[in-house]
């Protein structure tokens, strides 16, 4: 059964395991004071133009998220995001484990508005109430967003703008970062980036590793505990060398960007295919994340052949559907999904 | 100068003071194990028509609800509450500090809708994301609202329909339980709340005493260490027949009922002076907060002489302000306020 | 039936009382910033000799605890203290709930030894797995000790040296400060303890208050968001005048001291008492709670008269018990106290 | 270099190597739903002699224990351990991190003494203060111990009987398991450890995979909603195959029990090259964690060959060390120790 579930449905990149076979043998420190993942750390600073930036390797999104923004949170304070930013919605209220209230503000297509922002901070400040509120301690974004969508060099510049307006660091979740920075619409470079935010994390799971998120504070403003912290928050990985080797590979000879790029153009083709069916769209996503607008009977009848994601409902007969293609996707899928979607098979409308 | 800025910028009602002096020479046990706790326990099982409840009494109205909600949830699950809840807006983040989130569904007039309810719960069963999700927990109202409206019976039920449809505990924060109970288009009493809510508790602070809120499991349903429980959030009282004192006194000869009347009654007034005066309201609120809407110049006019709460901005030019009766209110204070809101001096418009 | 079993088995001393009838039909502001607060704010601080103070009103001892404590950690960092501190026992977990460690040293009768501390911290900084420890953030201490005893000015100050060296906040406990400033053997002041640590709570819960505690930053050095931390903690009192007032009233004309000299002088007479009938001691105690070892047949027959706390199993035939005194023991208390214990009624040995 | 610093110092058994290659062009279901952690799972139970058991694959030991002791506690509850065990000393205080005491009991050679604990429990239930206590929910050992000891079957047996007696979930930390049970002298086996135990884990970090620990509830009694609960902690991992086939490549075979052997003999030929020398040690150890005592200089000139981890301060002149064996340790390794350790090279005691 062809899988366009998620970018997560794969194993590792070649070149991945292949370094992992190659240094199997050699011992090597742990907790990530290892070369390969110093050598990681160096090309990643490289890669963003940082040489300031501090690196830490983690496991997983969720865990990603939840250790920063502990780390940059006073115990009162909240993080802004959207609503349908991932930490209000599929967290499992990691944040609130931490003791940190996620405050919502309305998003655009996924996206926070930096004007929204800017409001909400200036009616907090003027609030009477204020003292009896959670602050504002930072503010969290992802890019590309949960719908697909993409900040605009000049929206990302505004939101950090608002960001230092109010002495707000800014994190972005780039759970999906290289599915962003290759879209073809994307005026976001890497540099670009961390130049416009105060932490950012580059997706390793779902972008070639077998696990594994690389944390960036772009200029020397990690938690100087941020080992610690890590560690408190059983987040800490024994062989710190399992995750730094993937990165140190991801980071030669562009092989993320490149991987990346793969992605995004059997995204569009699947768009293509869809269109071309006649299917609408929730969003127009110029991402590796599709959302289909189905009928249920559409829905039913490609649920025999392929995995997607059920989204949500859309009306009374239709449901918006995620398919979603990775590094890993073959044009071979992608032509086996043209083939399900554009069959003449009878749907059952009984 | 006037004070119409809060329900709590009082002392305590004669009663109680009287009740505190005369017992204050005897020794007792601590903690709440003393003979008046256990005396207005008694008695407030009797208002409630609920025999089986149990009975805690505590400190605040943010402390009683991280208290009974953390007892109320497991470590995974949140509580459900509409946008405006206090829990959601004024604490301060005191439920998160114990680690639960707060989901919010849209209120209308600070109140849920028994229906909004069910649609949230049944998206969320139906979602496929649902084990990434925060799980719903229990349900949270407050009686009255944070904007001064009410349930009526009918919605109560429906409500308490709903979260027994889904095994959802409902618990009813009471910090102003007494202006709802005898406002005048009220069909609700103690014993039919007691019957439509896992637990509830009966505001103190605002309603009479020093401090000191009651908390009711309404069919012997507390937490069996909720002891501990009180204990581990700070918020066990040494001396507790400080609070168990006063609402025996709040209890007896329906002390706690005829001053939440009188609030009511100086509300109306104050109302209808508001009303005379042209002013407009935010909300058609039947208890003792009202939310007028004042042109701002005239809110600078009536700053000068009376203390009232800035509540948010209106439009450009108006500002909605909460003036606020309760049991200590005089009918003085209201005729003072009648002159200062009648007066035909100039506001500043320049 | 006598009690001696606590030191808030009492109400309130009368010119508390007093003071909340005179000012109980004045309207005021909330949550602290009346003007009884602020006058008790300034009594406090001349009698700290601390212009710089800032000082806090919270309701009872464990909350006082977790907010101070809650508010000088770092989220990797926990509190030291000697094993017995009562944050350690029996604060039934609020200090974890607040996700800090109590970090244990052995005490010395209930006190810290500034050696032992010094050498504790001295290992800590050479652990080759500091990384992975929880990072020791400040230090707690009580004056008195939960076993009565008490610091010398010398011994205070050699802790607050030690602290200085490794930079960490020294916080002392002061739930029944007034008992130790005021026993005979005691060499330090209010403002010799000001001078020698960074914050510490006056207690007013068990030295003639119906509630409350007073919490002193001793030069300025209050989280600049403590109102908020204690409003997240759940320990924020909307009429802050009840307990502004109290202490408001506790330091005027010395009535705080006065009051605990009156609970040492009982102390000491009924410590007398026990020696004389030819009781042990667990600890040579100065301070209002002596804790006494009673065969378990003796201890069966004065339980008969009197209340008393059971600490704990001294041997298979003896028990230790804790007796204690207050500001409201009076002489007649005492001298039945006496007449219990030395008469010659059989105990049952069989 | 030498590396006997530690167990996690080296990469993967080839045969996980192998099976990630072999699988990697695989689609598969995300999560921990994909068929090779089923395959584990199933290969885990017969292992365990367990067809009720509930398994998870988590990503580290740390994560593991704050994971699975979070969701066997109520929140008022804490976690009793022996004063030496992980979760006290060097988790960063992750456990207190999700609000639970770690209460302790001095170990005996890093065991807790069955009788040490009744005492404990005795007295707890027999104290007067137990409700302002914190609540004992649950026991965790670690097998081997944290000194490389082990429990005989008999003294698990005791240990697991007191916990019964008490109602107390046994946990067990096994991040070292396969090398406790292939020590010579064990006399447990993984059937009857799962026999005598609520949950436990197999350690995978340190016996031969890349990451990842497999959680054992033994009896079907895992929460209910335990696999949000490791969402919640950020233990989730997307790729759930990553561990899933390592598991399952472990449990081929008895591949894990044979790496686990060769370790210990490799242990046991360090041990004796130790005391062919004529060191001491610190503590009798049958695994493959030996704490040797070295005087200072004879450190400083190891030091210069090998790492090994300084374990702490035996007295003035000498420190405790230790060295590590695992299943990556080849024997022309330990030759080559025993060529440094016999080394006549002068050794500088300036």
């Amino acid at each position: 059964m062809l899988s366009f579930e998620s970018d997560y449905n794969n194993g590792a990149h070649p070149n991945i395991l292949k370094r992992l076979v190659e240094t199997n043998d050699t011992k090597s420190r742990t907790y990530g004071y290892d070369l390969w993942s110093d050598s990681a750390r160096s090309k990643i600073k490289a890669a963003c133009g940082c040489p300031d930036a501090q690196i830490w390797f983690l496991v997983g999104g969720t865990q990603t998220n939840a250790t920063v923004i502990d780390s940059l949170l006073h115990t009162y304070e909240g993080v802004v995001s959207v609503d349908t930013g991932h930490i209000n919605t599929h967290e499992a209220g990691a944040i609130e484990f931490t003791e940190h209230k996620v405050i919502t503000i309305k998003g655009r297509d996924g996206k926070m508005d930096a004007q929204d922002l800017d409001n909400y901070m200036d009616e907090f400040l003027h609030d009477g109430n204020a003292e009896h509120c959670v602050y504002p301690g930072m503010v969290y974004i992802t890019f590309p967003t949960e719908l697909g969508t993409l900040y605009t060099a000049r929206e990302l510049d505004s939101v950090y703008q608002v960001c230092r307006k109010y002495d707000l660091p800014l994190y972005v979740d780039g759970a999906r970062l290289g599915y962003g920075l290759m879209a073809e619409e994307n005026d976001i470079t890497l540099p670009y980036l961390a130049k416009h935010c105060d932490a950012f994390y580059i997706g390793g799971t779902k972008v070639g590793a077998l696990c594994g998120e690389a944390v960036v504070f772009t200029h020397n403003n990690a938690h100087p505990h941020f080992f610690n912290i890590i560690k408190q928050h059983g987040a800490l990985v024994a062989k710190g060398r399992t995750i730094g080797l993937q990165f140190d590979a991801l980071f030669t000879d562009n092989l993320y960007f490149d991987i990346s790029r793969h992605a995004i153009k059997m995204a569009m083709k699947m768009k293509k295919i869809f269109k071309k069916k006649g299917y609408r769209f929730l969003i127009d996503s110029p991402t590796n994340q599709q959302f289909v607008i189905l009928h249920n009977d559409e829905m039913a009848r490609l649920a025999k052949h392929v995995h997607f994601t059920v989204w949500g409902k859309y009306d009374r007969s239709h449901t918006s559907c995620r398919f979603v293609t990775s590094w890993a996707t073959t044009e071979e899928e992608v032509e086996e999904l043209r083939t399900i979607v554009m069959s003449e098979e009878e749907t059952d409308r009984s």
